[in-house]
């Protein structure tokens, strides 16, 4: 049986490390070649751009929440991008599209939608944080299923076996 | 130059009559083959589910935007069923990420729709209504560009050329 | 034992008719007088301002959801104006925070919060509509409390008797 | 001149810590005390049920913010309870609509909404946070006005001092 999983890649935008963005390009190949979502902030830069980019590589499904009123700052490789018209509540709506939660780089957008995961209980995984985000983020996490890795190939895995745990 | 157009078919769920059932899945049928992506309200229930089961037998992509958590309810003909979390408040957001509104049938949900639709000037299209809806819906949409037919296909042949004529 | 009801009153901005700035003016003030609080939809315009003026006159709380992100529009006489940064779907928010909705005038705006109330069988009334309002909105309404009335007092006198029969 | 600010004070509900509560319900005074408005997160626990608590024992006005739909959790110390309907995404709502926000402890709504503030730029103080608390939000409030106190009357001497410079 094969289940389909959404899973939200979130990260800084224009000011997004190089090394960011190439992770999050990968995590976006990596779920689409488990045939999953990619959902992300929707806009057309860094670690969304990333990727809806990579997830269109592998041919995969990726989807925008915007959080303007038209899709003029959309990611050109989202297979459908959504206006929410919600502003910065749309990282809620974000968070609660999707299964579990993909972090590459931090802002204070993507420690909203962290916090929001977890609190939700929800699959929250940090590739590469800084040791204070990682050690204050784990802090909050509670009982959340919360991880930190150092390579796309380990968020996944990692993804992979509790939404597995998930379905059982 | 080709244009993807957003189009939310709007209609009941549970009480959706025989005849609006028909004309939604016809209606996402027409999306789709035009390489248009069909929105919906996102439920297993009557116009929502149809017009997402006429989207996917053209090989089309048809998003659903859920009111509540999670996916349980959402239709199974649907490229990605997105849980909003927002109640009532994700018909607003449903217009908002659409270009255009079709309603197969009338309920109060439906009603909100399209006023939302109206008041950000939005094509709107309603199929088959009754004289009374007809007439007043009319009487609301102002200058907003406003029609109402008969059959599907007359329902896209004018969402077409509102859609060539917004960007031109 | 007193209840507190919180109602919304709602209408046009800009465009409301002398008539229905008239008739939320004194809703407002019923409203105050009963000791409940008046909800609008924030602007410095209309039947909202209106009713917030009302309210206030009477030394009545007066709240406002505003769609922007900032107070800059908001009526002058609210006891509060909440900036939701929603966009439309704080009307919504308005009707879920609402326990019953009053209509002074019509536009697309306003028929969003009477449906979404109806549809949430939150009692509704209208204010003096038009023939062609009252009947359509009285045909969704399917068996919500929902009346047409000629004054604001037999708004008042009609939401009084609803209020008390929801608590017993 | 007198302005009128609107203050959010966050924390945690269920699991607020007895220090926490007691700088809360100290914090509501204080806004009251200035006549500025205080908004919580609505329900009857923690640091919103002390915040609400404070600024009524001052006569002060305090607005809740409800993630559900109905009124039952609500803190009865409030001026207004507005149940939003929004689940999670009213954190935004909460934030956008305070011009600062206060907190009193942490969990993870709480950091949602302290991020969604320094995103948005709004002066944002810590009463007595961890260690870990401090350096990590620190760090990720970048240009926005933030602040670590110890004590409440400090939390509002500062927001003071913001809410004058931002009127001039």
């Amino acid at each position: 049986m094969s289940i389909v999983a959404y899973i939200a890649v979130v990260g800084p935008g224009e000011t997004a490390a190089r090394d960011a963005i190439g992770d999050a390009t990968e995590i976006g190949t990596l779920i689409a070649r488990r045939g999953w979502i990619t959902l992300t902030g929707g806009r057309r830069a860094g670690v969304m751009a990333a990727a809806a980019a990579g997830a269109r590589a592998a041919g995969g499904l990726a989807i925008g929440l915007l959080p303007g009123n038209d899709r003029s700052d959309a990611s050109p490789d989202l297979s459908a991008a959504l206006s929410t018209g919600l502003g910065e509540a749309r990282n809620a709506v974000l968070v609660t599209a999707a299964d579990a939660v993909v972090a590459c780089g931090i802002n204070p957008g993507t420690v909203s939608e962290i916090s929001l995961a977890v609190r939700a209980n929800k699959p929250t995984v940090l590739v590469k944080p800084s040791p204070s985000a990682a050690e204050f983020l784990a802090s909050i996490a509670d009982g959340a299923p919360f991880q930190v890795v150092d390579t796309p190939a380990e968020a996944l895995d990692w993804l992979v076996a509790r939404m597995i745990a998930a379905h059982h």
